[in-house]
């Protein structure tokens, strides 16, 4: 898939937005989701998206939407970096394939970062799935933050 | 350099919005500034800052400031979509010197990418500076997009 095409309804985060696979939620509102990414790149790897856009890309995102989930990603990067306190944030949005993007609804990475640890973004799909029990007391942590 | 410290005004950004130094302009207005990274990862690699934000990274920012900056990378990105025609946008904003931050002015980079060519991110001061001739002719592309 490139940069054109249309939104697939059925892409993971629409199902879980509309309630029908599990998400380990951060923070949600009328506007924004954000989550922890089941396949992390570091502890407290989160996920921003829209619950309305149906845009694929940062080309066709609404800029109310792109604003919406701009504010939502600041915060829980504010909340994560209280949390965790990583020693660096990397801010990622991938648009098409050829850019890492896996799947087709425009999100936000939020990925912690250390030092002395690789700051490279492993593909997607190669990563391990995290232990969802680990997940949910990370999420905790980082709720308690927001 | 870690997410802590204080803004140094002599940093590069700094200077390129004060009009010291120059810099290869895409797109310009009150709040914003868009550039040409003078190290790109790939053709067409822009930076986007905020011209009164004295943030170094998103913990810092003003909620205003990151709107006006990421409508910006929209804006700009889909000049760039339409001038050069990638494959795919990596956008990235990196905080702090273990997440890939090198110069400590909050920025935003978006980077075309094609198919077959790598999607990592090659660390800052490591590129080749690119030819000043080229970089201003790869603009005027860009900005008729605009």
């Amino acid at each position: 898939m490139s940069l054109n095409g249309t939104y697939d309804a059925g892409n993971p985060f629409a199902l879980i937005i509309a309630g029908k696979i599990p998400a380990t939620k951060l923070y949600e509102d009328e506007h924004v989701l954000a989550f922890l990414d089941i396949q992390p790149q570091s502890k407290g790897h989160a996920l921003v998206i829209s619950k309305w856009s149906k845009a694929r890309n940062i080309l066709e995102i609404e800029s109310e939407a792109l604003a919406q989930v701009m504010a939502v990603v600041q915060k829980v990067a504010v909340a994560i970096s209280k949390a965790l306190k990583p020693d660096g944030l990397h801010i990622a949005q991938f648009n098409g394939a050829p850019a890492g993007q896996t799947v087709f609804h425009l999100h936000v990475h939020i990925v912690p970062r250390w030092e002395g640890q690789a700051v490279g973004f492993a593909a997607h799909g190669q990563g391990q799935v995290a232990d969802a029990d680990a997940l949910a007391a990370l999420a905790d942590e980082i709720r308690a933050q927001l």
